[in-house]
């Protein structure tokens, strides 16, 4: 049985396209960093007990220094190379269909996948995408590394929201349209 | 001595960044085919008497057998290959910066450049956009043509205007900032 959990991508880009230079230089997001502007993201982990991510992106997370996730959200690590389990962090490398199935047939809060490019373009490609919260920067990155990386079927979306924000971020959110 | 001439990337693009599929399909622009809803083409087109764009896409125009564009504005088609005027149409393959440049020592209104990707590609490679409006259709198209190729330098933008419509699209305005 299903219920209601939704798996969501919440992630900025800049109007290009880009998360990150090549060197995952990601230093455009401070076009809009804001003392008290979280664009939303406080609010939005509040409905989220589950994070996936990709395991390059955890990496750059650990290096960076942050204590993150807060709390007591479960963490998955998507790898190749299995690793034993730490605290709330679990590395997986299995079907990601199954992973996603087994949130669903639990109650829970919401699924954030929190990228990189080739964890998104995985859950893209099993069509397991939910809702789609993009923020785009107002810079012109010029190269880097894309959040969508093509080669990937058509899919319908709508449009539930959209919001400009002083430093000129535009936040969308889309929801996935599966039943047309 | 320049006056205030604008050259203004007008385009419209799935949210992951596609002008097209690969074989020039724009099927998913019908997502946001409204009745009597033209996005603000119409007001806008009153503020251009120039516009410039690449051959392929003005071949694919012709083959479409719309008239266009209507009233007395000069179109410069970008191409490899001459060919003579025809009536308000110029076949151009020159230097753009040189183009845009005498365009700019002239008064007159603004200039629309209405793609394709090579051509907003030069046009970004030697920093001729002064502003993009971009409409985003609420489509993931999934490949295609994308609007940015990429391998290009940064340019930092300012956001001046957001707008969302009935149908999910949503249109962006930003202006090139030189000064900064």
């Amino acid at each position: 049985m299903q219920n209601d959990r939704k798996l969501i991508l919440y992630i900025a880009m800049s109007l290009d396209g880009y998360i990150a230079k090549h060197d995952d230089d990601i230093s455009f997001l401070s076009a809009v960093e804001q003392e008290g502007e979280d664009y939303g993201y406080s609010k939005f982990i509040e409905t989220i007990d589950t994070v996936i991510l990709g395991r390059k992106t955890y990496d750059k997370i650990l290096a960076m220094g942050i204590d993150w996730p807060d709390g007591d959200r479960k963490v998955y690590v998507l790898t190749r190379t299995p690793k034993p389990d730490s605290g709330n962090i679990q590395f997986y490398f299995g079907s990601l269909t199954d992973l996603i199935s087994t949130f669903k047939s639990k109650e829970g809060k919401n699924i954030y996948c929190d990228g990189g490019a080739e964890t998104v373009h995985q859950l893209l490609q099993e069509d397991l995408i939910d809702e789609l919260t993009i923020s785009i920067v107002p810079v012109f990155l010029g190269d880097g590394i894309r959040l969508f990386k093509g080669g990937l079927q058509e899919l319908k979306l709508q449009l539930v929201n959209v919001k400009s924000f002083e430093k000129g971020l535009v936040q969308m959110r889309y929801i996935r349209m599966r039943n047309l």
